[in-house]
């Protein structure tokens, strides 16, 4: 079985689900485990997500062989929000809210890595809400709301109107601090050790695999990898890449400097200096490690190459790629490909 | 008539009007509307804001003829916080704060457009407040509240320190997604079909026609059309251009890439190149369809022309207005004003 | 005597303190008012935090001589929360984490400017905890509440995940404007006649002297004097400057246009335009007033100089140092050092 989670959601007045929120998921399930909970719901196969209550919670909790899902049951038990048990026999692409957001789940705790696993149109399945201190709110029903609350003397805190939430109402991994919560998205991935400053932002399905300062904005389906560090507002476009449509990666140590931007990926070692932004038809200049000229090279050429230093030259306005001064491997890789 | 609407505000500890939420706000009433409400209020013409109280509200809600009025006044009784009804009979210049607070309203509402209501020196009548979840706070009034929250065991949440509230906590247009609701204040207005990412920001009096992808900056005055993307960090100056003080409108389906910005307005079917800044006083290079030079121009000479390429040529530092590969016009326009 | 502050604070159910809030700190005390505290609480010297109760409170208020704490400590009385005292005989490196938040909020409250307080080491000294509206959370009691709060049909909002708070959750300085508050760290300085805009950003130990914009970002250690304009996006960069470790600062009537950025200090009344980034190694032309060529230099070279006007020229590509247009005192700058 790929994943199992049992979590507490919102549904809207017509009783249709609007999120849920899994507090600990799980992935790559044993048969026992399944068995133990077909003992108990009418499961037959494939991917479902059943509606639970306090009774079933009870059987189920006894019932389990699995230690955190027991736990969380006891946890979540007599929610006044409805319960759920999410089961994933596979992979495939999603079917249903709790299914998308168990997937979102898995991304944010680390048990899968972006472009892991099938979120495929998923967009059909996110309704768009008011996110609020009472949780989401159909939209239909929130001018009602917002009037009550402040008849009250109150105002409801509609804080977004997305199709997805912020990533830390759902979960906080560990070792980990962002200044602003808001610019991360639940289905981020962020790996042990990294910071998200208050400029960076972190879409679904892309993060960082940590340690990283994140300071600038990983698009979906970005990875950067250890020991990078993306400057503030520094881009990182998904783009189409030499004429397919690739995964956009940035290596380990690599610096993305201040208001920069990369629409190629990169391998380990480079750096793009502040204010410079490398587009996929970009004409690079490359010079080796004692600047002499070696080609003019469209920068998707120059795809997933490490050690490059990429500036503008400030006396020409040349775009150039130079061997980056840590170390000068970059073109015996660029003279390879010659 | 111009505009009427009835709603709940927050008024500090003197008595003064801090802010004003009009749920459903109207517009070019006819005269029996009026009448019906003069039945109740004493109105003499002009623009005012008449505090209402529970008696007034059911005498007006058994007269009013307009069924959107009808269903604020029933919905908004029984307040706790003060009631107001503004009547204002034309769009002059507004005179106090529930008449800017209206303005706002109907910008963000859909019944304006930027540009079309008299807002001049609404500073002076918006007070700088404390935002909170307990509505507006005035400044004076801030630290004994914050001391007493604390000694609760909670946190009075100050989330802006501004003349202007969020939006969201006021109105939801339909069709939007607004990931990040801080960044769009009160008096934006965004079309049907618009989403405004966690990076995107829109003023007071500016705003997207929709449908639109908005992933950078809407300065205050600024109109973007529909079709058009606004990428990530993306910058729109208000400014003057050609020596006037003109409003900055980017056309349909433009695309300011990510880190971009213009200082001058732009036609329909224009692209600037991720990381480039035009400002009005750029030298231009200007091409042909065949990238034949044609003329240098200063880019405010450009403005609200058609089917441009901006992008700053990497091979040469020199910033050249191409035309655009998705339609070629741009050069008989070009011709034609030289 | 340095400092002394009574505030409320929040411990982990360890006990171990995770951060204070102080609503009116003091800074250079009297001996008299030392003497005064001595005799109720027992105070030996050094700095120190010391957990109060009630009774003590009841009892400094009664003998302190200083009016400010003393209307403190009669406001905090009663707190469900720990509440406590921190004195400071010295601004010596910080040993706890109330008195690292005293620090913060000495600069916060405009006690001492960026730079003039000892924060040596303090990272180690502030707990990285959940910032919710219950205040600060500990990491690892986080989940259980979200647990429990969803149960109630609530959210618990996790704004943050950092060592450090937001600032307008301890102080609202005078005459100031924060668009969107996650952006403004406790400990930053924020002189009077100050807007900072949604894209603004302003890390502790950090701020403007005002009167200014901020649109852009204030790294760590970088102080921004009056009448300089941050524009939308700007970077300042914490660097190296011509091989030391100097403290940034960007003088009187500047302007870093939108998406512009420094990586050197500038002296008074200088502008970058728009899109450029100017870092220390950026290899400048410098024009006198009428244009012409002086010489080349690196940025870093040109550090703390008054009326530079820095460009890329649109024609060649070329970063020039022009005099700035508002004052041609440069060159005769430029000249002195040649």
């Amino acid at each position: 079985m790929y994943s199992l989670a049992v979590g507490i959601g919102t549904k809207n007045s017509k009783g249709d689900w609007l999120e849920v929120y899994y507090p600990q998921p799980t992935i790559n399930l044993d048969e026992a485990l399944v068995t133990s909970i077909s003992s108990v719901i009418d499961y037959d196969g494939g991917n479902v997500a059943i509606d639970l209550n306090d009774a079933m919670i009870s059987e189920l909790a006894a019932t389990i062989t699995d230690d955190a899902t027991k736990e969380t049951l006891t946890a979540i038990q007599g929610s006044v929000r409805p319960m759920v048990l999410t089961l994933l026999e596979s992979d495939s692409k999603p079917t249903s809210t709790p299914e998308v957001y168990l997937k979102l789940h898995l991304l944010s705790h680390r048990l899968v890595r972006p472009n892991e696993t099938n979120l495929d149109d998923l967009y059909g399945l996110l309704p768009n809400v008011a996110w609020t201190e009472i949780g989401a709110v159909d939209l239909e029903e929130l001018t009602t709301l917002q009037i009550n609350t402040r008849k009250e003397g109150r105002v409801l805190e509609v804080s977004a109107v997305d199709k997805f939430p912020k990533m830390t109402n759902y979960v906080v991994p560990t070792g980990v601090r962002i200044a602003h919560s808001a610019r991360v998205r639940l289905g981020a991935y962020l790996g042990d050790g990294t910071t998200v400053m208050h400029e960076g932002f972190v879409n679904f399905n892309a993060g960082a695999l940590g340690p990283n300062m994140i300071e600038g904005r990983i698009s979906q389906g970005v990875i950067i990898e250890s020991g990078t560090d993306l400057g503030g507002s520094a881009s990182t476009a998904g783009t189409l890449s030499g004429g397919g449509n690739i995964v956009i990666t940035i290596g380990k140590d690599c610096l993305v400097s201040a208001n920069a931007g990369t629409g190629i990926p990169l391998g380990d070692r480079c750096t793009i200096e502040a204010g410079l932004y490398i587009t996929p038809g970009t004409v690079v200049q490359v010079l080796d490690e004692n600047k002499n000229f070696v080609k003019m090279s469209k920068a998707r050429e120059l795809a997933n190459r490490s050690d490059m230093l990429f500036i503008r030259n400030s006396q020409t306005g040349v775009v150039e790629c130079r061997s980056n001064q840590q170390a000068i491997k970059l073109n015996d890789s660029l003279h390879a490909h010659n």
